[in-house]
């Protein structure tokens, strides 16, 4: 049956999401689409409840939180573009022993066929109900395919040479058990309980198939919390992803989708550049997870964690004036004589520029899971980044902050993952469809 | 300095929690209250933002999540009639080995401060800068004594026969070193930053005198998720709290709160009915860790389920008919002979009417902490519940369900507390103030 659902453009949410901007927005109007049930309903009730059997009056379109919906068909998938929501399920999947290639075709054809559902606001095959009464809530869900699934599956002349493992940097402290896997799945929505909702189902429908690897919930800012479009703020309480490439950027779409017809060669059969053609549209997503060791740097003054950054910590501007999206003077000296970014400052070693024009999108949450028994918080942030190359993206940014980032002491990188993310499915497919039918 | 906060009623919040009853509404209009940076801005421009010292010209007042707004001082304190918020902190603490009765009063009175200032969208002390950009977003800080907050502080004498040690039940496996407690603290917010915020806050500004003891994290559905004003859902699809006293019932106050003058004859110096004067306006709140065993739980069909609940799954009526708030008939018997809403039925057992009147108002979060390393969800429900005397509150309803509740195989309770939260502090007072300096 499906839930409400009631027309609204999701334009507004996260500002710092790109989807906001002209063109790539994937949002659309629920309108009729969703009011399938109407005629058993009561006048002005929305579809979902009449469906349920409810004769209850008091109930009125959605137009706000859940109403927000992005659709699951499309070049590419969806929670890349998206806005960001307010929470977040990461989840990873081994295959099962003696699960090959057709198990795994089987398993993306009912995950995709369940995320189409959920996301249009649907219940899914063996529906849990926690989900009833909400609207779509922006979820989205993304699939992505590891290094081991290509072995796994038989397909090793097909895996790209972008999967190749991630070099190793001097400050990880990575914990194999929540790293890595076969399968990843990323979940998002406006509502926990429709978060919840989805992560079960797709828990459920891995079967016999495949078992849970790790799994890791994330959170960002709710919509409508914060009254000026800025970028997110992450739990050090630095505004975060100021430099993120925007949609409008000329070289957006070749610095982070593979390209409609790739070349067709960066295979783990033919080495070369690019990406093979089975990712058309796809993308490539790192996954680290990011502890913060805030007890020392919350002992920081003010003046130190912005020495630390480089920006501003009340607006993200930089040292050297003006808002958030001015360009830093990286050679302005102050009085002393002494720049006024430090050298080791995060926003100068960081910067695109300073890196070969390395490019990615980052949509992270943050995380916090309690404590860590010993007393400091187990909190951080579940870097996601995207680019159509890592070696291109993420590596080299990364290896200039392991080698010099004067955040470097605040952070810890416990846990990594690097996966190929297919394009959209088409209507009627499944995500990895052209790699598993190729 | 001041976070943005506009002038928004906070009417519209979760439909579960009972403030929306007339004559209750514990929300504000923060209008002029916010805008003391007001001169130095922009026109037009949110006083946070200015007093930031942002030039940025895209802000606007806060219209919606971020704009609600919770009072601290009041007869009661807040977070037991306020509706409930999308996410949640449970803490507690134990007083530091050393500390007693004047470190005790003085950690109250800065948490108070700080509660106060964070509720009002202002910084804190030594702030993080997390929060910045939001507005309170609901939130509320809730602070409790449990049993051995007495003896820490020499204080046997004032304590409640109330907080008496629960009975033990057998479906109990309680970890102890999750449950009760010197000290409790409840967070509540609309925003997960927000929340966490003001988390790290009370949690540095226990300095010396009081150590973590337990911690958990919650969450409810997101205020707009849902179009129809109705009761919340919990994790296992269930609509949750239906038969909620309401603040219109004519003995509401006197079931959930201590009297204005109570008696002061209920302590453990001179037992006896009612509670200390120290409590007056305060109620106690019993915190139990219910997990959900929903591997099992979901495998049943919606009609196993709903012959365990009484209810129908969709919108939570009565097996007998009518709606969401329709009386069940508990004699109705099916075309077969027997009770349509059987005789273990969770939603006979747990009426109040079936336990002397026993009446508790629940206010709970979901949780979800990820698997429990066996391959199962560890999630459930972090129950609160709040009432003037736990044993005619809580304590015989769950005699009932300990002994023939149809639920009980499928929930197990880890961990419990019991807490005597004091009403609410006075302009310049705090918490507690006249127990410790009674």
């Amino acid at each position: 049956m499906p839930r409400p659902g009631a027309s609204r453009s999701g334009g507004t949410g996260d500002p710092a999401g790109p989807a906001s901007q002209p063109g790539v927005t994937r949002r659309r109007l629920l309108g009729t689409a969703g009011a399938t049930g109407l005629a058993l309903g009561a006048v002005g009730t929305a579809a979902g409840y009449a469906a349920a059997g409810s004769g209850d009056p008091d109930t009125a379109p959605l137009t706000s939180v859940g109403a927000e919906t992005a659709v699951f068909h499309g070049k590419h998938q969806p929670g890349i573009l998206d806005p960001m929501q307010s929470r977040g399920h990461l989840m990873a999947f081994d295959l099962a022993p003696g699960a090959g290639r057709k198990e795994a075709a089987a398993l993306l054809r009912r995950w995709s066929a369940t995320a189409e559902r959920l996301m249009a606001g649907e219940s899914s095959a063996s529906d849990t109900g926690v989900a009833l009464d909400a609207g779509p809530s922006a979820l989205t869900v993304t699939f992505g395919l590891g290094h081991s699934f290509f072995a796994r599956t038989g397909l090793e002349k097909q895996r790209p040479v972008a999967l190749d493992p991630l070099p190793d940097f001097s400050s990880d402290r990575l914990d194999k058990a929540r790293s890595d896997g076969d399968l990843w799945v990323q979940i998002g929505a406006n509502d926990g309980l429709v978060a919840f909702h989805a992560l079960r189902a797709l828990q459920k429908e891995a079967g016999s198939a495949a078992r849970p690897r790790w799994e890791m919930t994330g959170f960002n800012r709710s919509p409508g919390a914060t009254a000026r479009p800025m970028t997110a703020r992450n739990l050090m309480g630095q505004v975060d992803g100021t430099r993120n490439p925007k949609p409008s950027d000329p070289d957006f779409q070749q610095r982070i989708f593979v390209p409609d017809e790739p070349s067709g060669t960066g295979t783990a059969e033919v080495p070369g550049g690019g990406s093979p053609r089975w990712m058309a549209g796809g993308s490539y997503a790192v996954v680290r997870r990011i502890r913060m060791l805030l007890d020392p740097w919350e002992k920081l003054s003010v003046t130190e964690q912005e020495a630390v950054m480089g920006r501003h910590r009340s607006d993200g501007s930089p040292l050297t004036g003006g808002g958030e999206t001015t360009e830093p003077d990286l050679e302005k000296l102050g009085p002393d004589g002494t720049l006024v970014i430090p050298i080791d400052a995060h926003a100068r070693i960081s910067r695109p520029d300073q890196n070969g024009g390395a490019a990615m999108l980052r949509r992270p949450f943050s995380y916090h899971d309690g404590s860590d028994g010993k007393g400091a918080p187990d909190a951080g942030l579940l870097f996601i980044c995207w680019q159509a190359d890592p070696v291109r993206g993420f590596v080299p940014v990364q290896r200039k902050l392991d080698r010099g980032d004067a955040l470097s002491p605040f952070v810890r990188h416990e846990a990594s993952g690097l996966f190929a993310v297919p394009g959209g499915a088409e209507r009627g497919g499944y995500v990895g469809q052209a790699l598993l039918e190729g």
